[in-house]
């Protein structure tokens, strides 16, 4: 995607660094974070300086081949193993983490010596970061189909190019909708704890020159009750067999106020994010996040970003980072596969096809 | 209720003053806000120095007492009819201060000269005051039967103490039953964007010392659908002939989650939050709030308030700061006659016995 008409892609390699627009500091500042080995990587995806399943998917396999040019020629198997490891501890509730970490290892494995695994984790990697761009590209095709000029969506958090290495998941269809001509209005929550919302799906759209509002998130259901929304549209960290999705935690809640008030509610996911071994979402484990994202509240004040403490001191809080949302309130999942309803058969039979 | 050992009201008079703890300093300074005329209380209701619909209704009472202290003989029923009007026109939603700001009224209108006026308002705003008090405390004793010792409450915004002129409405129970020695724990929905959930309820939570821990609006219904929620309990800032809640907004969000996942949703509200001139919740007129609240989040950073900036420049935001719970999703209502089923019967017939 563009910002201010130079095109970007999220996370992508210069020599042995890993770069990556540093969501850290946005909407307030455009900076460029490069990490320059993989612990740094590994610490940028546990810190979020890139979050989002398909980006961090990408970011970690990044990460691998990026062990494997740090390697000495001795031994560079466990070193590159040991990378492995630490970056799927990052993040424990996203599958395309797993998923593009393994498969780049996979060929480390099959390499020869270093120079070659090297060469076939750098391209890997590369094909991870292309496929995910195509599949979030045909996501935004088939996506389109749902969107009438003049609709109004609600997302939550921010499934938009910059979760992804490119086009994002849930914003795609509305991106793909913008480019035919259609006229669009989006909803955007803000997502607390962490503010996705506000800060990074409403950057997007700012720069994709969307009219969008940015709405608390306790207002989602005032919205859809009043008949103001059409679709509903939200990205997942993973999508367990039956069709059940995990996803920003205040997902769950807008599937039911959708489902409660007839609306449309669709998932978006690229093929990455199923994770098949997984019978039902219950299984999926629930990052906790530290109580201080919800102690307190993160923006610019003046030039600087800042903390200021919302919460008395004393007070506890809890911080779950994701939801389930079970398959039965959500009406299709959009894949670049096609959008199919959630259960096991249908899921079974996008992988027989692959 | 105590505030560090001291008995307190969150808004009284003193001479010609309408003293009111300060809630936008709160929870990190607790100072108390000393208005010298009714021109200075409209203020202190509009910007929220004092908020929560029993809460304003006694100070719009006290302002309209206030009004009588300032007028001169010669036409001073115009100068409180216009003080009225003014102090009306700060919060459109809540009932309880046009219920109030009325009945003191009638009190000025009725008085021989201004001497008896003044007499009469303040006489008849004390008397609002500490019906109020006797009120909540009744809504606590009733909401004490549905609590249990292990109850886990789930509560949005502030209907505590502070929102009324002591014990709150939805936090009465809570308060009542920790006091009767029960076991409680309450989920504090943080309530953005003004967050009186992490600001205020949580404060009150804990001087009280009564355990609980703050959540994301968003993780509500992860919680509830973890059978972690044993009853939700919110306030009401209007409630209509046939049941139907205007509150804060996100309550309607809450009721929807509890239903679907069996949890029995409680309104506690007093008398005067009921309008029975009112037919359904959607004829009440829902208050929009600026922008800027959804744009910053407010809290203290060092030793300062400070607003810090998370939306980008240039997007839109959509800020109503009420919604309406249709009277189905409420198992009951609390009041200060006994908790009723929301129906028309049931809520004329409150009035009736009155």
């Amino acid at each position: 995607m563009l910002v201010n008409g130079v095109y970007y892609r999220t996370v992508w390699m210069e020599s042995s660094n890993v770069c990556m627009i540093n969501q850290l500091k946005l909407p307030h500042f455009f900076e460029i974070y490069k990490s320059t080995n993989h612990i740094e990587t590994a610490n940028a995806i546990k810190n979020m300086i890139i979050r989002g399943a398909p980006a961090i998917g990408a970011a970690g396999a990044y990460g691998v081949a990026q062990a494997c040019f740090e390697a000495k020629k001795e031994n560079f198997l466990v070193h590159v193993k040991n990378a492995v490891k630490l970056i799927k501890s990052t993040r424990p509730t996203a599958y395309d983490l797993f998923y593009a970490v393994e498969r780049v290892f996979k060929k480390v494995e099959k390499a020869k010596d270093l120079e070659e695994a090297k060469k076939l984790s750098l391209e890997e990697a590369e094909r991870i970061a292309n496929e995910s761009v195509e599949a979030c590209k045909r996501i935004g095709e088939f996506g389109n189909r749902l969107i009438k000029s003049g609709s109004k969506i609600l997302t939550h958090c921010n499934a938009g190019w910059l979760a992804t290495v490119d086009w994002g998941t849930a914003t795609a269809p509305a991106y793909f909708a913008k480019r035919k001509g259609k006229q669009i209005f989006v909803f955007v929550d803000e997502t607390r704890p962490r503010c996705q919302g506000s800060k990074l799906t409403a950057w997007e759209l700012l720069n994709e020159k969307i009219p969008h509002a940015i709405i608390a998130d306790n207002a989602a259901g005032y919205y859809m009750r009043k008949g103001e929304v059409d679709i509903v549209i939200t990205g997942a960290d993973r999508v367990a067999r039956n069709g059940d999705v995990a996803n920003k935690i205040g997902t769950y809640e807008k599937a039911v106020l959708a489902k409660e008030n007839g609306i449309p509610f669709y998932v978006a996911a690229p093929l990455s994010t199923f994770d098949i071994k997984i019978k039902s979402g219950d299984q999926i484990p629930i990052e906790e996040r530290a109580e201080e994202e919800v102690f307190y509240a993160e923006g610019l004040a003046e030039s600087f970003i800042e903390k200021v403490r919302i919460a008395p001191i004393g007070s506890k809080a809890k911080n779950p980072a994701f939801d389930i949302t079970p398959a039965k309130y959500i009406k299709g999942i959009i894949t670049e596969k096609g959008i199919i309803k959630p259960n096991e058969k249908n899921i079974l039979k996008l992988f027989q096809r692959k």
